[in-house]
């Protein structure tokens, strides 16, 4: 683990960082957030991790789609129809998925596995925060590998080389609002894992796994609001175990799986 | 909403609080976190958000039951010997259950809907940072009214009433690792709603409700790790919505509910 720092208890410091301009296709964003947090004062230190929401990520990977070029399949159109959703959006939808794991018109869901593994509604693709209306963005195609470019980009520029947490807003399963949700992982261990640890009263702990790269995505949202300009939270004081750092083992394997 | 700090960045700090001593039935929960609090050098201002472990609340209530006082039914019983857990537990959580969601004996696993509605593995009982083998922690019975009595007992000695969360740790559906959620909310809205806002672009924003009560919880998982003994954090610099605050908007309706 990294080391804690040395108040007489822990604390955590998020923080928003502002000031990055419009994305585009081709940025050096890892280069952009670094000079960003430079440039309001909070420059990135060893132990920092980064948590980076999705939409900047696909921008710099040009994961924009007009939605002009897509032609909808006979399956889309008569889905879209019945839910009054657009067919262009519906044939993306299904085009980013590997299986569907609900798919109703009358609500107009349709929550599909992706070709990553991410359970969630419409395949992670949305339209908000893109300047054109018949523009829609994608998850990026390998969003572990987005995190390690990031996290390369920014140890060129401060020789600093942070864990990255790209983070989407997602649905859950009995619970009523989003929340963020870690969908690529770079530098750290997405799992903190207390089996074999004592408790406070020296029993053995034996079933508790914490994702902690979600809990870092869910501590990022509460500053990096959708309505404002904040796509990056810079977390401060949070220690984690380095690794290479994978989505992989917050996926759960669909013969574990109960609830799909 | 409350007021955010004057930073030229959206910053929020998340400290744990130390020193409270084992919790008994009865004690004065509010109280003693206030002074530990103060005890530590970061006594509560106006604006923070608390959350408060589960555990500590349950104990407070006087939720602790020997398994000794426990006679399972045959249902019970039969579960128990299939799956090879204790029936006296098994016992339990059927009885702060109104619903199993889902029961594999081969598994082990019992995931029920409690009594509050909260969908979970073995209706929240657990049997960590408990000194007796034999005993277990139930739930709270009504953990919005026990975060409404915390944040009252707080504001009788420090004037300040503080939106209160007590947070529980849960699996999730087709994710790995636990994370920490709301299970009782006092003073503040749990939900945050964006929907009606502009985004960076001016498009209106129209689907997205964040639970910012669920997002706190995960943040406060950070820190107050199950093996230390750090069963409270509070949040500074989160804005909020001040509202009576009750779980009941967190919990999706069955009937708009796919997955149980």
């Amino acid at each position: 683990m990294t080391e804690p720092q040395s108040l007489p208890y822990p604390s955590i410091n998020a923080v928003g960082i502002t000031g990055l301009p419009e994305i585009h296709d081709g940025d050096n964003l890892g280069r952009m957030i670094a000079e960003a947090a430079q440039n309001q004062g909070t420059p990135l230190i060893e132990g920092d991790i980064l948590v980076v929401t999705q939409k900047i990520v696909s921008k710099a990977e040009g994961m924009l789609v007009s939605l002009d070029t897509v032609t909808p399949s006979q399956f889309a159109r008569e889905y879209a129809e019945n839910a009054d959703r657009d067919p262009r959006l519906i044939e993306l939808v299904l085009r980013e998925s590997k299986s569907i794991v609900r798919m109703d018109q009358d609500r107009g869901v349709l929550i599909t596995e992706t070709k990553h593994g991410f359970i969630c509604a419409n395949a992670g693709i949305d339209q908000s925060n893109i300047p054109d209306e018949d523009v829609v963005c994608l998850l990026p195609i390998d969003p572990d590998a987005s995190a390690r470019r990031i996290s390369a980009e920014i140890n060129a520029v401060t020789g600093v080389a942070p864990p990255i947490i790209i983070s989407d807003t997602f649905g859950r399963a009995w619970r009523e609002g989003h929340v963020n949700f870690a969908i690529g992982v770079a530098g750290m261990d997405p799992l903190k894992d207390y089996r074999g640890t004592d408790d406070a009263n020296g029993r053995i702990l034996h079933v508790t796994t914490i994702a902690v790269a979600d809990e870092l995505a869910a501590t990022a949202e509460m500053i990096t609001a959708k309505a404002i300009n904040v796509p990056v939270a810079l977390i401060r004081g949070m220690p984690y175990q380095p690794d290479v750092g994978s989505t992989a083992s917050l996926l759960r394997d669909r013969t574990r799986d109960m609830f799909r």
